[in-house]
């Protein structure tokens, strides 16, 4: 396979060479060598839940079903509701630890203040909780202990975090179908035990038990930490930052911040400021601190931290020889990092008590003592960078500019410069008028059996060529930033008319100085939320349901079981969500007919698209948006 | 394979030929139809938890690693986790259902009562409440809510009701080691979270983290659900019943009761008794109820009901054509049930949310309506009687007389009646003094890849020659009374001398006129939790641990994701654990010689022991115990 079939990224590209060169494996190889992969394991139709497995069923004939009498289509839903009850579980813990840091705050417990006071405010007054005379403490230990309410209500009452935000129509929608989730603890606890031998066989049955995770992961994982973390670090404001590996600064040392959870980035971020004397006593111009994946994504949204790089290519920033420490959290953290890191310099300092990796330093993170850790961390950064050896380096001369930071508040900010009174006016009649089309989020991971970044940036150039607004969040806003589409220069180049001049318009009245661009950046897979929140307002607005939008979803190069929750909850949402990689399903008819079909459309509004072509998902995707638009008579 | 080669139980061996002669396919022909079955799920060197797999470790060169760079180890550590994840959930859910009821019950919203105050008042004393002035109501709401902080303790504080039952030497060795659950469903969903792609790579890591499902397991799933249960329907007292498919009578509606969790079982064999007369009406000489694995275990312990048959005649009780509806709940129920239902005329009813079966008649299940609930399934099988097939009938002439019901109470009971002042002096003194060499727990499943019950009733014929005194719950109870273990005559038959010694003694004085069984029936698999609070009472007796008692626990034929999740929590109170099929670990010499090794002996004082041979499994037993034995010196 050539290095232009691994990746579209320039810098990707330069160091799969050196890689090469340096007898370094990677994500690829590993893929390469993995071929063929299990065919039983690709369609879903492969059990190992119980000891009288592994069992297979055979997609042409006999064996069809496994040793305890369960078909194909049972054994392929069990497997997808264990994959998005880890998938949900990853985004539940996240926000679990949002909301325990929010309550050390309010205890005066943790190394943190609240930054923004107005979004707990909101938060509050949207909870039904007295604001009246409680000062920020009060109101901050008030707001998380209905928090730990998501995790703590043993009634059959709906979970409140989504009670509170879910439109009316929706909570309806849910109801009739039973999928209201109560506890978001429970019902992972739940999915799990239905999961378990000879419990479920019914893969409608398994499939509701699907969506109830959706829900679950909507709001009791994305919802409630990105809710938190705007709270504790403050809600994203439009910021300007670049991205790829060239941010890497040969002179400096450079840290990386990977993983997804903020609360331990932040605090390398101010670290890295702090010290950067210490850092010129070693012989640095300074410290330079990037990020990968989503824990990057939060520190560029609230503190232009610039990106390194997405998921494919994390081992590639290790391989350019000027990364001094990578410090990790949680999730899409490969195991490889460590022997990467072996050929190289740097350091890989892992954190979090149940994310360890063999040949990782461990520091063990806590809120309390968190500016302790980040120093340590960072003292380490300084200390590997005297280590570096400089004829390993090579830095790839590959950098693009991006804007970031589109937060829904900073959005609706953006739209007020335009009518004050009425700020969604303005987005609203460009819909209307078809200046824009509809609009799309791409979202989700990078996934080696794709040609890294090349599904996001062909959809989406196809998309905004169409008049389609598109936001982005995780991965998919790494590949659209180092593809030039996060720069208000894009809108220009890329944006069909009507759109460009929509942006235009925005852009000029708030003042700056031209158009937005093309790709709104939302953050990080956990701000899925803010799209969330952003469609319910236009279809509050509009006085339709979030299914009846012009919108789609999709994750172009999904690879985490996270992706597959968040879709679900999309689908719950009412949104068409498109994947550019089938699932594990395809092994059950009922299962992926169902999730694609019609009946789940009728109940839901939404429905998964799976289509591997870019090209062809964003004409299915405009079709859709298409006949959204007949369906809404504009 | 012959019918010897698939079962010892001769009431399964002729139902094997009926289902031959009707052309009806079963378990054995399914796992036939399997073979061979994956090497890679068997070794467990096979990773679905993300989209860039399926990965495959080839155990003899390359490829030595995943697409993220998981090695065997991660792999096989991960997934165990999973695994175990999935037992434990299944025993939080079905306490938490306990739970719930209880607290329905002091609300006055269910149609249960208390029936062993005696052990609310024990229980709320444990737990450290006001029992003064309080009447049965307020104190089960008090235990309920203190039940339900095991899943709502937000703090780093151990999960109370493992605390307040673990010994002090326990909770230390566990606190040095990390591994103390505070939350049962936040320990869950951080396991969830932690074998998510890219987060823990750390075998070792993995395994503390399965040493916590385990404790979860023990305590918040079966210990809670025992108490909570012996609370509602009553503490188990020894109890004469029949066991094996002759209990089916040809005369009687039959109604088998198949799952595990109690609430409706118990009241299925309610209303089989009020709804007499209607079975009178259509020509039955009245309803007979029958039980199938663990809630068939609940309802012979405390109520005599006989039991049908273990999880692997399940089908077979179908084929006897006698069986006119089974009502299923939870766990171990064959999905293929519905289809053997579908060849004669036997209704299957499944009654739980998370639990239907394509083919099967589903009638909800709730607290509230329990009653008539499950009045309209015994009504069913009223109905369903009139349609059965005289000439399909064949009900096997095999059925055996057991004692059961020996709870913990009711052991110490039947001591007191020796000694009223010590009631384990005797016991202990005759351990001492070597009348009886240790104890083993047998538990756990059928698994179709050994013979039905050969291992059980090979194993522990063994180990009670040798004067071993034998407790036995869940199928494993099932096996050894099919085999005639649970009838005091097998103590003359079988036993060791010292054994029978002691066994005649204490029956003697306890007034049953002769002697004790050689193997005690101690409940479900739930009730294993019965067996750790008897071996913490001896430890406690004997001033030592419970890692130094000569004891040993079995799951000669392990099946279910629960069995793993029972015999870690086993191996976390110090005990040795035989399984007597090996789990999916044997990819991995860290996960497997770890988990069998001397490092987690000398950490937790017990460790897993794979031996599929019965008879070498007891030879093995032996000699443990007779080590520990040395050790006490005795």
């Amino acid at each position: 396979m050539s290095v232009k079939d691994k990746t579209v990224d320039p810098a990707a590209q330069q160091m799969l060479q050196k890689v090469q060169a340096d007898g370094v494996e990677t994500v690829w190889d590993r893929l390469q060598e993995q071929q063929p992969q299990c065919g039983f394991g690709t369609l879903g139709i492969c059990c190992r839940n119980c000891l009288q497995g592994p069992c297979r069923i055979n997609p042409f004939g006999k064996p069809d079903r496994g040793v305890c009498g369960a078909d194909a289509h049972t054994i392929v839903a069990r497997n997808l509701l264990r994959n998005l009850a880890g998938g949900t579980a990853a985004h539940v813990d996240h926000a679990y630890d949002a909301v325990e840091a929010l309550y050390a705050i309010a205890e005066g417990n943790a190394g943190y203040q609240i930054k923004d006071e107005g979004k707990l405010q909101a938060i509050a007054t949207r909870l039904g909780l007295e604001t009246e005379g409680r000062d920020t403490g009060e109101l901050a230990k008030a707001v998380a202990q209905k928090a730990l309410e998501t995790f703590t209500n043993h009634t059959d009452d709906t979970m409140g975090w989504l009670k509170a935000w879910a439109p009316r129509e929706r909570l309806d929608t849910w109801r009739e179908l039973g999928v209201l989730p109560r506890n978001a603890d429970r019902e992972i606890r739940e999915a799990m035990h239905q999961t378990t031998m000879g419990v479920d066989a019914d893969p409608v049955n398994l499939l509701l038990a699907c969506v109830k995770q959706g829900l679950v992961d909507g709001f009791a994982g994305l919802k409630l930490a990105t809710d938190i973390q705007d709270v504790i670090f403050g809600t994203p404001k439009p910021i300007q930052s670049e991205t790829n590996l060239g941010v890497l600064k040969a002179d400096h040392v450079n840290v990386i911040v990977h993983g997804h959870v903020p609360l331990l980035s932040e605090k390398v971020v101010e670290w890295c400021n702090k010290l950067e004397d210490e850092a010129r006593e070693a012989g640095a111009a300074g410290i330079n601190v990037a990020g990968i994946c989503c824990t990057g994504n939060e520190v560029l949204m609230r503190q232009g931290v610039p990106q390194a790089t997405n998921f494919l290519g994390q081992e590639l920033a290790l391989a350019t020889g000027a990364v001094d420490l990578m410090v990790v959290d949680v999730q899409c953290i490969m195991p490889s990092l460590a022997n990467v890191a072996q050929c190289y310099h740097g350091e890989i300092v892992s954190t979090m008590p149940i994310a360890k990796i063999p040949g990782a330093e461990h520091v063990p993170f806590s809120f309390e003592e968190a500016d302790r850790q980040a120093e340590k961390i960072v003292r380490k950064a300084i200390k590997s960078f005297k280590k570096r050896d400089k004829n390993k380096v090579q830095i790839p001369d590959e950098k693009v500019s991006i804007v970031a930071g589109f937060s829904m508040e900073a959005i609706v900010e953006a739209l007020s410069k335009v009518n004050a009174d009425d700020p969604l006016k303005p987005l609203v009649d460009s819909i209307k008028d078809g200046a824009i089309l509809g609009a799309v989020a791409t979202v989700g991971c990078n996934n080696a059996k794709a040609t890294q970044d090349l599904n996001h940036v062909t959809m989406v150039k196809e998309l905004i060529a169409s008049d389609v607004l598109v936001v982005a969040t995780g991965c998919s806003a790494y590949a659209l930033g180092k593809a030039g589409l996060l720069h208000p220069d894009a809108t220009a180049k890329y944006a069909g008319e009507g759109l460009k001049k929509v942006l235009t318009a925005v852009g000029e009245a708030a003042g700056l100085g031209g158009p937005l661009p093309p790709v709104l950046h939302m953050g990080s897979c956990v701000d899925n939320s803010r799209i969330g929140d952003l469609l319910v307002a236009l279809a509050d607005y509009l006085g339709v349901s979030v299914k009846d939008l012009p919108v789609a979803a999709s994750a172009p190069e999904p690879q985490h079981e996270k992706a597959l929750s968040i879709g679900t909850w999309a689908v719950a949402m009412g949104i068409l969500t498109h994947v550019g990689l089938p699932p594990a399903v395809l092994g059950s008819d009922v299962v992926a007919g169902t999730l694609t079909g019609e009946k789940i459309e009728s109940l839901l509004g939404g429905r998964f698209y799976v289509e591997t072509d870019p090209k062809a998902a964003a004409d299915g995707i405009i079709k859709h948006i298409k006949a959204k638009r007949r369906a809404l008579g504009i």
